[in-house]
């Protein structure tokens, strides 16, 4: 069957396709398509996708939107279910130019979805979503998901205002199992979903889909712990496309992977040649036939025979059963493997090892240094994305420089990323300083802990995360380094709201968690070249913790500092930036900004308002707020993050002070610092003064009667 | 040389040992000592530590102290490096017996110092601290080097005010390479001195000693698998004592460790029989030369060919060079094997893998379920601890009982620990519903997300972590729970101030972290009935999550709801305790009752104060506190917690709502909550109310010109 039409929109009903008699008839005919862009002049221009002699797809890039005659026909996964080979073949094809072209419109995450087209196919085609649970870790690769799961006619609204999320989300789909967005958190939900499933008595299948990326981190250990202990019947989808880091690229071009989990999976690889493995995947399971137990143990022992004749792989020894590698990008070889699986009846947790390639069949991702991870709005022909007009530079292009400064100067400055070489800038810092940076990969615990390392040895580590994904090292940041008043700097990136990134990459809790910590300075700078001077405040604070937040996106055009090396400011000293009167609003953060606007949008209305730059949450300015709170009427605080953080501390320090006191005197008393940071006594509650009788003095006193009050306390 | 005296002082000088011409001569020679109680009676008493027949050194627990004629010449490590290989021994039996006598006095951590004395004994021998770093990870094993580092005399202020502290801690000595506490943070942490030695062009070595149980945790994977990539030289020595939780009991006696490495670990071990390894490494330590490289490949090869003649070992797959298993009680092959990696001039990162027994050489120890992990005072004939005179229970034990009561109705509730067990009296919910209990090992983070999947099914997780350990799970909180709004239920134990338990677990900042989360419900009970009926109305929220902290210690002996089974309260509903006039004091948590007495000591100066309990940090009971804030002069808040906690949120309440306006009006503007959680767009800054307009309308509105300011926004 042949045809030729008029560019079709997705989702509409205007495919020939949907008058054909059934969806089951129709899906099991061998599809011979030519796709065009118009009907006139067929002749003349390429077909777009057809397979090619030897059985490969091949697509034609041109930028015009393609011809996706059997997607088209496909709006949900059941819509699949009686595809045969070469339809989910040409399935996978044609959901690969429509990503292309579509982010290519719209921008976003690319490589990823083109590394796993025919996983999702293959997944969609075997499993039965939503009764069966797919769980896409991170999730930068879930748009073919998207597409086949009712949202194709959306995929142009992700990141945008009330558009799709770009990651899977609960709320948007019920085939999104899981919310997603940090990294390797899927197999602990996936191992969660199997075991309830258990309780419950159901018998759906749960997937997790996990990058080696994504492997390093911590979490997917414990979680492959748990399920080889569990055994509960789960399967794990190890995507390998060799992408420890997101991108794993320096500023030199492609880089190797770090940790040594890498040299593992490459040696898994390497055990035996690919194309043999993939016919031998194939004449395995052609082999196969229905007597499941005895398939269970020939399976067994031929996938793990076959990839690994000297003994365990590191799965197996976390109680996984590995079978692998696969080659990825075989719907045959998947949907082979998959519906193997998929008919055991208690398989236990099984890993199924993939070799992808991020980017795969879209030539300009496939050369791309960073395998064009996330985009902006590109050329489709030529792979190059449209630049960013801006007239600064983002703001951690403002950190790694003023960094470096620091660093030309002081040899004890130490840089740590967690697999963020691109996104927090410090690629450029490790060229020029290459045995001084180090990306851990995804472990933002061992980074902070690491760090912590280094300052006892008498290192200056500046330790650079999303403060989203600080979250992760919490622990690690309250107990070995606050704690220990070790100085690591965290240079905390992405902090308040990030746009499009979306709600799982907020970074509102930062300065809430941070000023709480008993030793921690925490600062914010409010344009670019302030977080160049805090770049050098942090250089300079060597006994104890330091933390700088700063936003998504570009510096304001402020001129900065000569040769781009800060001025160290003064440890809890804020500045006033207009002189006004009645009026003061306190912003901290690159939010002053707006504060100053604010300012201006008054003066149109004759009010002149005082408006002062706070810098830091702790140790706060009590000197400026003081002064702000006696000679204003009001004082107005604003910050881009969460109740707890500034405001709560001005707050706070305003009543303790009395600052506040009128009709109603208000008084919070919590743990001090120095209780929670020193000593052990069985007092020690009471020695914090959290004490009946310090409770009644305090009373007393603000009653106007301190000579009983002295005499209780 | 034999001798009897009357006991000895740890410490003192009155030692005989004192007056021998040096401490190198006298510490080659060969002891042989008689310890007895007293001079008088010497015949009639046994020798307390002695070696035997066969070479096995035994002591006798008499209760009495223990001569330690050795150990009493021992003040630093320097005082040790003459000593032969039978000194080392009597060394370790005498340190031994010393910590066995003065846990017995003071209460602490016993078993698992007594597991590692040897390795004290043969690290402080071969390495030279403070420059070379031995880093205890969790740090409860570190009584012996405490011993053996100046501390000897202090160790019975151990957990007392102003007294050593129970775990390594920098401030404390230059022999603590790291303060700990927190699991399995030495790896990242020794990583980190590695690589800081190697900048600086040092040579020390860096030793992580970390226990099979602390390996659980994600973190010590991170680390791992990053040293195997940097490749800088570390030891790792993992202690293997088959306790993977904290202790490895259920209510019915030792249970098997959690966690599919166990049974990796304990293929490790049977792969030779254990004498046979023992002698194996003895005639090579005794064959290898001085010849480093040849003896470097020679070790290696052997090392690996003898444990696991199969392939490698997932320490190896992560890059690391292990050796092992080594019989961690045999000083001798310690000191041999530490002596050559020493000795290698560029091993990279080394693993050894030691087989030691909890509570080693002390029969009541070896015999308990709990191995005596954690103990009061106790009898050291019988093993037999002086038990806590209370008339009430701790309050962990209220939680489980009315947890138990919840899921006796409801089959859905399921409980989730990370290796605490015990102290979460999860032990007791597990009996009851053996399939509703999962302790997933020290692995907080998975137990997060793991318990979010289980959410999903429908299932009602109640996940128990200590509020410090919660601290590492926080992304996973965030992220996995919080921003899908999956109803799992936090029971953090611990919270707030923990006395002897020291800074490292105190839970200060939990109110603050928890309660900026956008869709947290935040509570904590004033007693043990009020905690009754929070785990009831926890079983209750399920369309959000929800938390509730409570402290160490017991409750105080108020009524419990009948059959042991809470009421839920209604979300957001504080309670007024008592009635009075001009002050009020509000408090949230158990210090509700320090609150009350401090009301009793008003009362005796005649001021009568209002006093009530929060209950909800958030939703903030604003009815109450709005009542509390008109009709008193005076507001008390008091939290056992940091900044930005409950105080914060009423403060923060009170001024939003104008409660506050005097001469001063204070208003915070922050990210709302609903921001936080939802969308992405790009103006979501501008939406969220934190642009200019909005600010000046603000400020309009308090200048009382609210035309103009609803003009504006």
């Amino acid at each position: 069957m042949a045809f030729s039409g008029s560019l079709m929109v997705a989702g509409t009903v205007a495919s020939p396709f949907m008058r054909t008699p059934s969806l089951n008839s129709f899906s099991r005919r061998q599809l011979s398509v030519r796709a065009s862009g118009s009907s006139e002049d067929d002749n003349d221009r390429k077909v777009a996708i057809r397979k090619e002699k030897g059985g490969s797809w091949k697509i034609d890039f041109t930028g015009e939107k393609p011809e996706t005659p059997l997607l088209d026909t496909i709006n949900y996964p059941a819509h699949m279910k009686n595809l045969s080979t070469n339809d989910l073949e040409q399935l996978a094809a044609e959901l690969r130019a429509d990503i292309v072209y579509s982010v290519a419109n719209s921008g976003g995450h690319l490589s990823a979805s083109l590394g796993v087209v025919e996983l999702t196919v293959a997944l969609h085609y075997v499993f039965n979503t939503p009764e069966d649970k797919i769980i896409w870790d991170v999730g930068h690769q879930a748009y073919p998901h998207k597409i086949l799961t009712g949202r194709r006619s959306k995929m142009n609204t992700i990141r945008k205002t009330s558009g799709l999320a770009g990651f899977p989300k609960r709320d948007e789909s019920v085939h999104d199992a899981f919310g997603v967005g940090h990294s390797s958190t899927s197999i602990s939900a996936g191992l969660g979903m199997a075991v309830g499933r258990d309780l419950l008595g159901k018998k759906n299948h749960v997937i997790a889909v996990i990058g080696d990326g994504a492997m390093t981190a911590g979490q997917a250990y414990e979680a492959m712990n748990n399920s080889g202990f569990l055994d509960s019947n789960l399967i794990v989808i190890l995507n390998d496309n060799n992408q420890v880091s997101l991108p794993t690229a320096t500023v030199d071009g492609p880089a190797s992977p770090v940790g040594a989990l890498s040299s593992a999976l490459t040696k898994l690889q390497a055990s035996t040649k690919f194309r043999q493995l993939r016919e031998a995947a194939k004449s395995m399971t052609k082999q196969i036939g229905g007597q499941t137990h005895e398939v269970a143990a020939k399976f067994d022992e031929y996938a793990r025979g076959m990839i690994n004749p000297a003994g365990s792989t590191l799965f197996e020894e976390l109680g996984m059963y590995y079978i692998g590698p696969v080659n990825g990008h075989s719907v045959a070889d998947l949907v082979s493997i998959l519906c193997k699986i998929k008919d055991l009846p208690a398989p236990g947790p099984v890993i199924i090892h993939l070799v992808t390639e991020k980017g795969k069949g879209y030539p300009s991702a496939e050369a791309a240094a960073d395998k064009m991870h996330g985009v902006n709005p590109f050329d489709v022909k030529t792979g190059k994305q449209a630049k960013s007009k801006a007239a600064t530079l983002p703001y951690y292009k403002y950190f790694t420089n003023s960094l470096i400064k620091e660093a030309e100067v002081d040899s004890k400055i130490v840089a740590i990323h967690a697999a963020m070489g691109g996104g927090t800038g410090l690629n450029v810092f490790q060229k020029q300083f290459p045995d001084r940076c180090f990306d851990v990969g995804i472990a933002e615990q061992h980074a902070v802990t690491f760090a912590a390392g280094l300052a006892t040895q008498g290192m200056k580590p500046f330790c650079a995360i999303y403060s989203s994904f600080l979250q992760r090292a919490y622990d690690q940041v309250v107990h070995d380094v606050d704690l220990q008043k070790l100085p690591v700097r965290f240079a905390m990136d992405r902090a308040g709201l990030v746009g499009a990134d979306g709600p799982t990459h907020c970074g509102a809790f930062d300065v809430t968690y941070m000023a709480c910590l008993p030793n921690m300075v925490v600062m914010a700078p409010a344009d670019e070249a302030e977080l160049m001077h805090m770049v050098a405040t942090a250089a300079q604070i060597d006994d104890r913790p330091s933390c700088f937040r700063y936003p998504r996106g570009n510096g304001i055009g402020v001129p900065l500092p000569p040769d781009s090396k800060g001025i160290p400011i003064e440890v809890g000293k804020g500045r006033l930036l207009i002189e006004g009167e009645r009026v003061a609003i306190l912003g901290y953060g690159t939010i002053v900004q707006t504060c100053l606007r604010a300012a201006e949008s008054l003066r149109e209305h004759g009010v002149t308002v005082t408006v002062a730059d706070g810098r830091f949450c702790k140790p706060l300015d009590t000197e400026l707020i003081r002064m702000l709170a006696t000679q204003h009427e009001i004082l107005i605080t604003v910050e881009e993050g969460s109740v707890g953080g500034f405001g709560s501390h001005v707050t706070n320090y305003l009543c303790l002070s009395g600052l506040l006191d009128g009709n109603l005197k208000v008084r919070s008393m919590v743990l001090p610092d120095r209780y929670i940071d020193h000593g052990a006594p069985d007092d020690q509650i009471e020695q914090a003064g959290l004490n009946p009788r310090h409770i009644a003095a305090t009373v007393l006193s603000l009653l106007g009667r301190p000579k009983e009050a002295m005499h209780l306390s």
